[in-house]
């Protein structure tokens, strides 16, 4: 009886798209410390979730601790960090979910290379483009000071690069609108694109 | 217009299992290679699926070349592997899914650290006990004959241990019934278990 071939039929992704009712795709949020990207992406989730959406968001606080505890905050650990958050994009794609990711993400290569992890329109960056001296005016951690006097190292934005988005699907300025405008603008874009059809 | 604190409802897991209807947990399938783990979770994948649940398989064909790229078949990789697995699960779970998971994964303590990464009751070890001779005589992809001729090295069963689970939630042993039978005696017990309930 071991001969018998089972003809397994593999779950793909249309057929998750189909079941969910939703276009997966990864809304990668990023942008400086302080500039607001954790904040916008969780208000998007909040929102996306209640229009009955399946979204999930991926930042520092559950993956930091997890999938990514072994790496530190040099040039090298930041690039694996950016690739397995990528992969685990990809796979939640692939599961038919959208997925929101916040992440400073300063290095332009990193995210060209989760961009083409996914399909050509599965990936939608969204630079929230807060100026330095704005992120660091509301320093709501307090880091840009530490940083500012030595205590931490390789800060993105005082001693460490940040390469600004070339062609973002989105630009977002949290400075210079109220915040809900943000979300709107967001949700407005998604529903222009047929992301949202809810 | 900084100032105004926007106040954030985190949507958390409990919010997920509401709109998904279903219980999220690990179903994780343990054993030597060819004692059909892949094939079984592959089957109950398309089961759960065609009854309503929103689940995801992962397994060799989606990490080795992805998540894990960079990890080789050493202990040491194979612990990382197992670990960033145990993660990603984890992240699923939180999404509100049903997670398969299809690995060898030999070493007990590895599998007690993906356990413990969950919730209890969370992580269901399915153990398909399947013996050597059986998986040997199978040899699917012919690697039993070139790890015995020392080509491939560190392989479970012939130069590397495979820690049998002490206590896992099931034991499958798909040498001693028809395939659609183990496929049937997992359905029934996570029926039996609560966690299908549509």
């Amino acid at each position: 009886m071991n001969n018998i071939v089972w003809h397994h039929h593999k779950i793909t992704k249309k057929n998750r798209i189909e079941q969910l009712q939703q276009s997966p795709c990864v809304l990668w949020f990023t942008g400086l410390s302080g500039s607001g990207k954790s904040t916008l992406a969780g208000a998007l989730e909040e929102k996306l979730f209640s229009m009955g959406y399946h979204v999930y968001l991926l930042d520092g606080d559950n993956v930091r601790h997890g999938l990514c505890k072994d790496l530190g905050f040099s040039d090298q650990d930041r690039v694996e960090n950016i690739r397995r958050i990528g992969e685990v994009s990809k796979l939640m794609v692939d599961a038919g979910m959208i997925v929101l990711a916040a992440f400073i993400s300063p290095f332009r290569q990193d995210r060209q290379i989760v961009r083409q992890l996914v399909d050509d329109q599965e990936f939608i960056e969204i630079h929230v483009n807060t100026p330095l001296e704005v992120c660091e005016q509301r320093d709501p951690k307090g880091l840009y000071k530490k940083a500012r006097r030595g205590e931490i190292k390789n800060f993105t934005g005082i001693d460490s690069v940040y390469e600004q988005p070339e062609n973002p699907e989105l630009v977002i300025e949290t400075h210079r609108q109220p915040f809900e405008k943000s979300v709107t603008q967001i949700v407005t874009y998604l529903m222009e694109r047929g992301v949202l059809n809810k």
